[in-house]
This record gives structure tokens, C-alpha cells and sequence, in this order.
């Protein structure tokens, strides 16, 4: 259950989010104003949605104000738990599962635990897990809180077409890698691989000549690309059946992907342990052993990606985001570095 | 249940061939001479091992000496089947099942009914499935009714060094992508993984600066490393989690494969949509939705393979086999064709 999936249905269907307040610049629609220190952000490092969130919050600069909690990559049946922490238990909410964050916001909630979740420390009540809406909020409403030189992830004049970038890339890859790996007929399956490499090629087509999405600088729709396409190789190739190719047999988004990830802010949040982990121990309708496979190989990764030519400014008039706080480091070993 | 498969045990192991009677050229110890026409052989086309026969005969040109019995790709619980013919029925010995030629062999045999099966025509009786045997029997014992210009397959004087070859190829990689395949713990997979790729990497080496794997020539090496090279990406990178890197990111070895693949005799055999199914549709241990991946993208096969440079005479002093009998070829759209 990340970013509300849900599977083990007839037909694979992404839930829409349940707890869908929004945090505000002043509050006062929403009744929660934006506060440094008053708001915990809860991911799993394994979940694409989740990690949205880690790396808009790391490129604007908002560890300071908005702290983190990272869940362990496996779940069990109570979902999402704190287990990497002392004691079981995280050092702030003092809670050992997220859903307890859910039960003390809403009681006997039946719907699934998802991650990202921002939960209000001094209620110790989720405020949202609204996966779609999360980032944009902490772009445009947390900007009071935003680092000096914090890019703009949502600019005003090509929200646009980012919004439209985003639509395609949300149904044909964010969540069409989900409907291909849970699809649970031939034709459903086949529905899905299709969609994906049909938004693969167009996305390829257009990133071919230019180094970002829309405009010359890193925006949420790149942000929001990454975290499917990290993925591929290590999860989506294999685990969910999306292999006409893989993303390293692709030029052009193979470069475009480890541009990012080369790019402060990005890879610096991946932990590709956490990620196959999660993945292939989590889902047994799909992966019944629980294997992890040892591949693939992640040295590529840290190699030059030539899109520098392309031209493109990563952060507009802004700088990159400075080094990882060191109690936020991902550890050594779980992603592949130069 | 293919060359001897038994997997859903604690460690995957791969059974010796319990009926193991030779034909040879004149049947005087054995019991069973070469004759034409007295022998039917089974396969499937989705099993590597059964593959090596059907490549072997083709080379050696016994395909009138020789005739073929092609099964459906999917077993059910009676095992092997004759659904592609008319009345589900091989045409030639009447039966509908491998598993009755066994039957009229050895009442209540228990062992498992595998392919590549050897018949005797006239009494309905399974004489081998001796899958390491059966091969070396078409090159050596087969050898009066070899075409014109057949190749020798198991030269004498290199016999040593093939038989070396042949060793590592069939416990690291024939057999090591199944123990990968059906390990049931992560440190079984693991120990498979790594002996899967260190003899990939020792037979790259190999072959970087040689055609061949041993001498100048094709020989039953060859054929064993290709039935499993043919089905690697395809299969074993993904459903068999040999995922380091796909054979098409190894330049040496995707070329080798893609070389023997375009000489007459081996593509013309492989039916990529009889492998998958049955792999996919098959083991339902490791893939209970038994959905058949889309891809891989397979019109790389018949892209030139540069391998000429290095040398080589594919058939020695011999030529290539002529066109596939009209009857035996494998359906359009089951493999890539220039």
C-alpha cells in the first residue's frame, strides 16, 4: 500500500486519496498553516510516490522545517511500520505503525495505509496522504520556508502544460507500470505494457532534444517522472513484466534519468535496496518466494550522461540544494555513488 | 518437466535421465541400431533441452531419417501433449500423451515425463530421454545417414576440450539459470546467480577473440550454450531473475548468440513464442498469474552481428543445412526473420 495502491482486485485500481487537506501558506481554508517544525513527513524510500516528496523537499530545502521519518521497506500486516528506528518506534511521533497516525485522525478508517503521509506532531493526527497534491503544496504554499536559491518546481506561466506532461505521465507510467504488474488477465496486462512504452516513446521523443520536460529547467514533472523511471530496470523491467526494453537500452532516457540522478536532490534520496526489497518481498500474489533478485548491475548509473550539451539551466536562477543532512543519508552500499 | 526438470523441492535438482539406452550405429550392444524411419523424436520447442536435438538434426541433415514430434508448449497434469495435431494425436504413433510411450516402455514408471524423447516407431516404446546423450549419439553413431556435407559436431581430437566446455556450460548455465529459476531461499539464488554470471564472464572472455567455443568450427558446444543464450533474455532475465544484465547488454555474447541464431539450423528451430508460453504459463510456483510477458523487442535477432571478422568456419570442410522442411516450420510471428 503506497500512494494508495490497491491490489489483489479484478482490475487493478488506484484509490483516490482519502485524507486530502491541504497544508497552506496561512491555513485558513484548511485549518493547518504552514509551521516550521510542526509537521512530520512519513515515506517508505521504496515507494515512488513517497519519494516525490523526499526530493521536492530536498531540492527547496525544507529538512529544517518539515521533519522526516522513514519507514522500513517491508511491510507486514499492519502496513507500514518504524522499525528502523530504536525501539521499534519513531523518535518523534512515538508511534511504532503509521496507521496509528490514521486511527488517532480518523477511528476505525477501513481504508489501506499509505505513504507519503504529513502528520501534525503535536496532535500526532495524519493530516494527508494526498500523494498528488503533497509536492505541488510544499512548491507553492511552504515557499516562506523554502532555502535561498530554492528552484520554482511549479511555475506559474507552464503549469499548463506541466499539469498536462504530468496527466500523461501519471496514467501511462506512474501508474501503468502498477496496472501491468497487477493485472490479473493476459488482455489487462497486455493494455498496460502498451500504454507504457506508448508515453516511454513519446516522453523519449520529446526529451531527445531538450534536457527537461517543459522549459529549460527542472520542474515537478521531472520530479515526478524519476521516481517511475529509477525504478525500471531494478523493479518495473522484471517484477511488473514491462520489458519490451529496458530503460538502459534507451539513449535517450537512459541519460535523461541519470541526469537527474546525478543531480543533487535526486539520486541522493534513492535507495535502491529498500526499493527491491519492498517490492519483491512485499508482493507474493506476483512473487511468491519472496526472492530478491541480486541485479541488475547499478554501476552505470554514476557514468557521464552527455545531456549537459542539450544546454538547460537544473535550477533556473536558482543553486543546487546543499549536502544531505547526516542523520538522512541513505546508507552506503544501497545506492551505487561515483 | 523438461530434460529431467523437478522443481517445487527444497533444492532444485536436476534428475539423471532414468531411461538412458543408446542407439547406436550398429544396435549390436544396445539393442537399437540406427535405422531410417524406425525412430520418432518428441520435443517441445520451448525446452533447451529438447532444442539441442532439433539443432542437431538439422545440422546433420537427419530430418528424413529422423522424424519430428512437436508438443504443445503447455503441459497439463498428464504432462507433455500432442494438442497442436489433428484429433490431438501425434500423427504417427497415436497416442495423445509422451507420457503412453513411457507407459508401453515401464508400467507405473513414477519418474517425470520429459522431453527430448526418443520412440521406437514400430512397438510404441520409449527408447532414451537421455538429453546429454541422445546428441552426442546423432553426431557420432547417427554418422551413414548424415547428409552430404554434414559438419562434425564432436570432432575427435577435440573431444577433451569440448567435454571441458561442455562441463561448466551445463552446471553454470543450462543448469544454473534453473537453480536460480526454482531456488527456494535467497542464499540458493544467490549461489546460482553468481555461478550463472561467473561463467558467463569466463565464456565472454572466450569468445571475445574466437567464433567458436572450441576450435574453428560449430560443434555440440555450441549448440548447449545456445539453447540457453536463445532463451535468455526472453526468460531467464526476468522470470528466472538472471537480471545482472540482459545477454543484449553483453556485446561479445549477444553477438555470438545472434550469429549462430542467423546460421541455418538454429533460429530457423526456436520458436520464441512456444518458450515463453511455456515457461510463463508453466511454472506457476514463481509466476501464479501466469501472464506472459509482451516483450522483449526481438527485431535486434536478425541485425548484423559483425562475428565474420573473427574468422571461422561454421561447417569446417561441410556446408549449411537446406531450407527447414516445409512441415516442420515454425509458425510466422513466432520468431524474428530479416
Amino acid at each position: 500500500m503506497d500512494g494508495n495502491t490497491e491490489y489483489g482486485r479484478k482490475k487493478f485500481k488506484r484509490s483516490r486519496s482519502h485524507f486530502a487537506d491541504r497544508i497552506t501558506a496561512d491555513g485558513k481554508e484548511s485549518g493547518w498553516p504552514v509551521e516550521a517544525g510542526r509537521y512530520r513527513l512519513v515515506v517508505s524510500r521504496a515507494c515512488p510516490w513517497a519519494s516525490r516528496v523526499l526530493i521536492s523537499r530536498r531540492l527547496l530545502g525544507l529538512e529544517d522545517a518539515l521533519s522526516l521519518a522513514v519507514t522500513d521497506p517491508i511491510q507486514d500486516d499492519r502496513s507500514w511500520r518504524f522499525t528502523l528506528d530504536p525501539g521499534d518506534r519513531d523518535p518523534v511521533l512515538g508511534i511504532r505503525f503509521l496507521h496509528e497516525a490514521y486511527d488517532a485522525r480518523e477511528t476505525d478508517y477501513p481504508g489501506g495505509v499509505s505513504v507519503p503521509a504529513i502528520v501534525d506532531v503535536p496532535t500526532g493526527k495524519l493530516v494527508t496522504n494526498d500523494y498528488q497534491q503533497i509536492t505541488l503544496d510544499l512548491a507553492t504554499e511552504w515557499t516562506a520556508l523554502h532555502r535561498e536559491g530554492a528552484p520554482d518546481l511549479y511555475p506559474e506561466a507552464l503549469r499548463g502544460e506541466i499539469d498536462e506532461v504530468m496527466d500523461g505521465v501519471y496514467r501511462e507510467v506512474n501508474n501503468g507500470v502498477y496496472r501491468a504488474g497487477f493485472a490479473t488477465t493476459q488482455e489487462e496486462y497486455e493494455g498496460a505494457y502498451a500504454d507504457v512504452f506508448h508515453r516511454l516513446d513519446l516522453l523519449t521523443e520529446r526529451l531527445a532534444g531538450q534536457r527537461y520536460l517543459v522549459g529549460d529547467t527542472i520542474t515537478e514533472a521531472d520530479i515526478r517522472l524519476f521516481t517511475t523511471l529509477v525504478r525500471f530496470d531494478a523493479v518495473y523491467h522484471g517484477h511488473f513484466k514491462c520489458n519490451r526494453e529496458k530503460l538502459a537500452e534507451n539513449p535517450v532516457l537512459w541519460a535523461y534519468v541519470r541526469d537527474l540522478y546525478q543531480t543533487p536532490g535526486f539520486g541522493d534520496t534513492v535507495d535502491f535496496d529498500h526499493i527491491k526489497r519492498h517490492y519483491y518481498a512485499v508482493h507474493t500474489g506476483i512473487n511468491p518466494t519472496s526472492i530478491v533478485p541480486a541485479g541488475p548491475d547499478l554501476s552505470g548509473w554514476t557514468e557521464p550522461h552527455g545531456r549537459e550539451s542539450l544546454g538547460g539551466r537544473p535550477f533556473g536562477d536558482g543553486t543546487p540544494p546543499g549536502p544531505v543532512p547526516e542523520d538522512e543519508r541513505v546508507p552506503e552500499g544501497h545506492r551505487p555513488v561515483p
